[in-house]
């Protein structure tokens, strides 16, 4: 362990000098016009990995989508297999003047590297390339566990090549456990097991009016306008309790058992922390739940986007004819998605009034996840983190969703160990996204370790 | 008069010609980079009113805003002054994309002029252009009453260069009767005159919930997403009858009189005749309205734009950090603009929750009109549509805001005639704006009769 974690040390700018090249790529798979870039990401990363000792690493042309990087590299006879799953893709950037370092000309300033996909999820793959670079390096190419790699190019747009293709080749993924970094910690120093993942249901949702925009003058008040009836839609679609008003919608929702209450309660973070550097004035939830609990344990709804009318500078008397808005919900077991997704529709559907056209689009879900606290490759990846990060590994449940997780996990049938070495704070999705480079440094030794616990 | 009508027929095709030479203007008042434009627009058509043989014609350059053009040509002793009033600007021309003839490059179809400005207000300014031109040609350079133009470059932006000048230039544009073509005739071949506008009062809300985008997998549930607080906001300001919400905001809303129930009964518009064209699915307002009354005696509240979050193709699951709206009302006889403006403030304020911060800002507004209809200018005027169009002339109130209208009335302290010549049809603020040039020949006779009648 002490050479392992000597080369490391021993490397740790290298590590960071990879993963800034990692970074340069505009890998933003929701745009068409980088296909190709998403591409060349892939063969980056192939061969980056065959270049690190693996028996085998190669790309998998998706028919849909961005192509898939899958490596192999055997253990010892006997020795357990670990499927490590990540994603080179990442979000859009905009708005871009707000980022104070360009998204893909990464910098490090403050002990973070700064960039899109730096906690997203680039920087956490690295953490495995180099945990395994440190093992191949110092053990003459051997590794003490059986490896298998698994890197997509479409999480941020929903995962559906990976998902699709999956069942066909559940052999060649077959695997003893499932390991992925897409997450964060519960905060610095505190190191924290994902055991639940909340699921997606996103839709668009566009309302007209009219054939073109009219004049506000000479047709308002007469005709509907589809800004004020898709904004009364919104605002029907939650009560005064911020509770989500769709019939049914929280039939299947788990109550929040006891145990996870007191698992609650053991985190450090309260409300006050949790919002700390957003500047959101106050928490604004659903009645009745803590800020934790509604961040991982409750649904959500919320608008990701709306447009309409006109928004440049200026005052123009305009009455649109359009209108359009993107609305997901965050789901918790045991809620179902087709059965959420219907109700929604329908839901929407009765509170459109006839004088507007509705057109709903379904743009992508996911199912939620969670898995039992006391699986043993749970409880070992629990000592790894405990034991670099000197602290005791806390159980949480995230809130944002991977739906390639709980596909995984049923097509595979085997455990997911969801070790989050992101922070909250680091403005994954948003601008000036960035990666702490201490957490990078300590989440390689864990990986480390983890890999050593289970070869032994 | 047959002199008259004679040259405005030999001369369609040339005033035709250079209306469209009028139109190549891209004089957006509200775009701060085509102020340069606006001020060419504005010497192209003193100097037109110069080469007409006018005594006086100039641009006037205003302190703050596009210039003026101020033209005066003296007609017999005692004769009475006309003041007639217009505007060279035009509304935004976005979305673009929906334009089947650019904006800015006028042509001909369907008997109508297709461009931006065609019928609001360009079209109309030259209808008295090309009257007065046929008088000065026919009789030798002489006028039955003596003329005063006064041509602005802001009334798409709310007047208020001009608004700010009347005051101290009261003398030079004195006159008998303030003459406007800005508005909309009745329906084809169904002459009206307008003895009523609206008022206008526009904001911008912004809400800002956090110092930067979140992501909604981390933050949703917990903090207030200002898409959703926004629309809630939207939603409030009306009730299930489509009645604005805003205390005391009917309080000094004039009933409808009988007999302007009277009038409103001889409209030969119905609803089904007012929406046509729009392709708007039904009639939806005010409880209790009809369409005519909705769009011209009742006062609206109305979302112009929307916008926040991601708004470009595919998801993204953010949680914005910003959400904005443009929202203006039509207002009514008597209601005050200062006494709504407040009210309007501590409503929204009074709906926003402390979990957001709110910003509103005034963009502009404007009195409403009211004339009195027994006021013999307007009679006159009437006649003289009577005579050209061959059809009773209807009086009619108008849903649009002209806020120098209501101004000028007050600082001249002489009646408005307002005399349109436009169609509601005819896409004034929206794309593929036209005028129909039928109309446009019938308003120059009018013109000339109505010179007469005023001289004789």
């Amino acid at each position: 362990m002490d050479k392992l974690f000597a080369y490391a040390d021993r490397q740790r700018d290298a590590f960071v000098d990879g993963l800034k090249e990692f970074l340069r790529f505009d890998s933003i798979s929701s745009d068409p016009a980088r296909a190709a870039t998403c591409a060349k990401t892939a063969e980056w990363i192939a061969a980056h990995v065959k270049g690190l000792g693996f028996q085998e690493s190669r790309v998998i042309p998706m028919e849909h989508g961005h192509p898939l990087v899958y490596a192999f590299h055997p253990g010892p006879p006997g020795a357990p297999t670990v499927l490590i799953y990540g994603h080179y893709d990442v979000m859009p950037v905009d708005p871009l003047e707000l980022w104070t370092c360009p998204p893909f000309e990464p910098c490090i300033k403050d002990g973070k590297i700064w960039g899109r996909g730096a906690t997203d999820d680039k920087g956490q793959v690295w953490i495995h390339l180099k945990a395994l670079e440190t093992l191949l390096k110092v053990n003459g190419g051997k590794l003490p566990v059986s490896v298998k790699l698994l890197f997509e190019g479409q999480e941020e747009v929903g995962s559906e090549a990976l998902t699709a293709w999956l069942p066909d080749h559940a052999d060649l993924a077959a695997c003893d456990v499932i390991m992925v970094s897409d997450s964060s910690m519960l905060s610095k120093g505190v190191p924290s097991i994902n055991y639940g993942l909340r699921g997606l249901a996103y839709f668009q949702i566009e309302l007209e009016a009219a054939n073109g925009d009219l004049h506000s003058g000479t047709f308002g008040g007469a005709v509907a306008n589809p800004i004020n009836v898709l904004a009364k839609l919104l605002a029907d679609l939650k009560d005064a309790d911020n509770r989500v008003t769709i019939p049914g919608f929280y039939d299947d929702v788990l109550p929040i058992s006891e145990e996870e209450k007191a698992n609650y309660a053991k985190l450090p973070e309260g409300t006050a922390e949790l919002l700390a550097g957003t500047g959101a004035p106050a928490a604004y939830g659903e009645k009745g739940f803590t800020t934790a609990q509604r961040t991982s344990a409750r649904p959500t709804l919320d608008a990701n986007g709306i447009w309409g009318g006109y928004m440049a500078e200026g005052a123009k008397t305009v009455l649109p004819a359009k209108a359009g808005m993107k609305v997901s919900m965050r789901l918790v077991p045991n809620q179902d998605l087709k059965k959420i997704t219907t109700a929604f529709r329908e839901h929407v559907k009765r509170l459109t009034p006839g004088a507007v056209r509705l057109r709903i689009t379904e743009m992508h879900g996911g199912r939620w996840f969670l898995c039992p606290l006391d699986e043993p490759m749970i409880q070992k990846a629990a000592a790894a983190l405990q034991e670099v990060f000197g602290h005791e590994c806390l159980f949480t449940r995230e809130g944002g969703s991977i739906p390639i997780v709980a596909d995984m996990a049923a097509i595979l049938k085997k455990p997911v160990v969801l070790m989050g070495f992101g922070l909250n704070s680091e403005q994954a999705h948003a601008p000036n996204e960035h990666f702490d480079l201490e957490n990078f440094h300590l989440g390689v030794k864990t990986a480390l370790v983890y890999m050593q616990k289970l070869g032994s």
